[in-house]
């Protein structure tokens, strides 16, 4: 089963990246795209993120083979409703939302007789909308299919093939699962982030002009991703809320204890921990999922754009 | 009063990267240097960390007229009595530690009756020892000065052109005002980030591997600042206890409200939130204390070091 014709609902930052890598991977491929916002198809249209760009989303899948719903998780539903009467009957479904059993759920309400293959590729930016997509965004990057039991082996192959096409490793996964895996190594760490950034805006006794100008000594990292897209985080955490809230109970554990350490003036305690964290970000360059340059590689590349001293 | 002999104390990242930029940047200060491992010391000298090694910490610091502590601050105290004896009196003492109050509170003691004028350049990367300086780490950085209050003013105006003529901009604060400045900026993330990792590599119903694999959805950007020098970081959560625990309180305040917003669906509370942080990425950004490109530029430099898929 050879995939030809790809309609992506929502041209955002996914959206228009796979468009993009689709493109520069398998230009036999015929693109169709939608979103719902006028001006992001405009761009779309203008950046190219498609071949067509559709005036409404049952257009867009009329001729598909693959549909992948590139909206918030929230949405997804809603979405789907709007493709039901026109989605041919082989299509395959699949999506790139970071929560799966929600969306699993909510496909398959929207869709029935259809066949539904949720997917995730871990991959993004903190940047969103139609201007953001770029076609490597997916090179060296997992995407998760988490195919319900009985799914067509046939489809599940065609959407593993197409992933691996764009440049991604694919792994078959529980959505429940998933959603566990993801609430640690995404949500939490989103989560925290925002707060993190929150909090330090929120002081009256440093002023945001000295976080600012300070957010060198580590803040600065956590900003990266608390920049990410609003509507689609927190849909995120609505629809994940059982695995968040539960992985968060771990860390808060974790946080007091060391907070008592530091209270107690346990050293030993602090440097086991803080001696253990270094493996694994040997691991995480070792097998290419981060840039092994110092600082992320930020300080090759110096620049200052404030001249006020 | 011109600085132009420099010893630098201990010749890690930030010794090391002090006397490459000298070098880098103002030629004519002859610098010494020394670090109590003797590993340590060949590298330095290997590399020309500074013009000459010496093998001890009072040889250094003989003919000096400012001496820089680079080591961590636990070790202040201990290190500033090696150099006791030996020190010249007219020469001023700083530092480069994170926690300031401690800092100046031991140099005082150990060196009685001295130029004492802390000192902290935000900056640094998550490597360490005597191979990990680079003479750009200040550039575009602030370094802030905690001087006592009964500083002689030349001397404060000398290390404020030293470290400016580094690339560095430099702010006069409280001791006091820093350490919470610092602590909100700095140490709390770091805190957050070992906890983070620690609680990641430490699940039943996640494995490592996964961890690792799917750390590019979020996780990954905490691992980074997670892998910085244990002993530096023991040092700094037990000199700044205070300060610290008083802004984890307020970071885990904020956390729990964030908590309950999902527990209770309150996608308001959490959108409004994620809308708000934004804006302080953008300034820091537009004020050059970070990488304007998305996901810190990393995309720009996609490797894949690992071909077992």
């Amino acid at each position: 089963m050879a995939i030809e014709r790809v309609a992506i609902i929502g041209l955002g930052l996914l959206g228009g990246s796979i468009g993009l890598a689709v493109a520069k991977h398998i230009p036999t491929i015929a693109t169709t795209g939608f979103d719902a916002d006028p001006e992001a198809r405009q761009t779309a249209a203008s950046r190219g993120l498609v071949d067509l760009v559709c005036d409404s989303s049952a257009e867009a899948v009329r001729d598909a083979d693959l549909v992948i719903m590139c909206v918030p998780v929230g949405a997804i539903g809603f979405a789907a409703e709007t493709i039901k009467d026109a989605l041919p009957k082989a299509a395959i479904v699949s999506d790139v939302g970071s929560s799966k059993q929600s969306v699993g759920v909510a496909l398959r309400a929207a869709l029935p007789g259809h066949c539904i293959i949720p997917a995730h590729p871990v991959a993004g930016t903190e940047q969103s909308g139609p201007e953001a997509g770029f076609p490597e965004l997916f090179e060296h990057r997992w995407c998760i299919l988490t195919p319900p039991d009985d799914a067509d082996e046939n489809a599940v192959q065609s959407l593993t093939e197409f992933w691996e096409t764009l440049g991604s490793k694919v792994e078959i996964m529980d959505a429940e699962h998933h959603d566990l895996v993801l609430a640690v190594t995404s949500h939490i760490p989103h989560l925290i982030a925002y707060t993190i950034v929150g909090t330090a805006s929120d002081l009256e006794d440093v002023t945001r002009s000295e976080v600012i100008k300070y957010s060198a000594g580590g803040f600065r990292d956590f900003t990266r991703i608390a920049a990410s897209d609003p509507t689609m985080w927190r849909d995120v955490f609505l629809t994940n809320k059982g695995a968040v809230l539960e992985m968060l109970g771990r860390f808060t554990e974790d946080l007091t204890a060391l907070q008592r350490a530091i209270r107690r003036g346990d050293g030993d305690a602090l440097h086991e921990l803080f001696t253990r964290t270094r493996a694994i970000r040997r691991s995480i360059i070792e097998q290419g999922q981060d840039d092994a340059r110092p600082d992320f590689g930020r300080s090759d590349h110096v620049t200052d754009k404030s001249d006020d001293h």
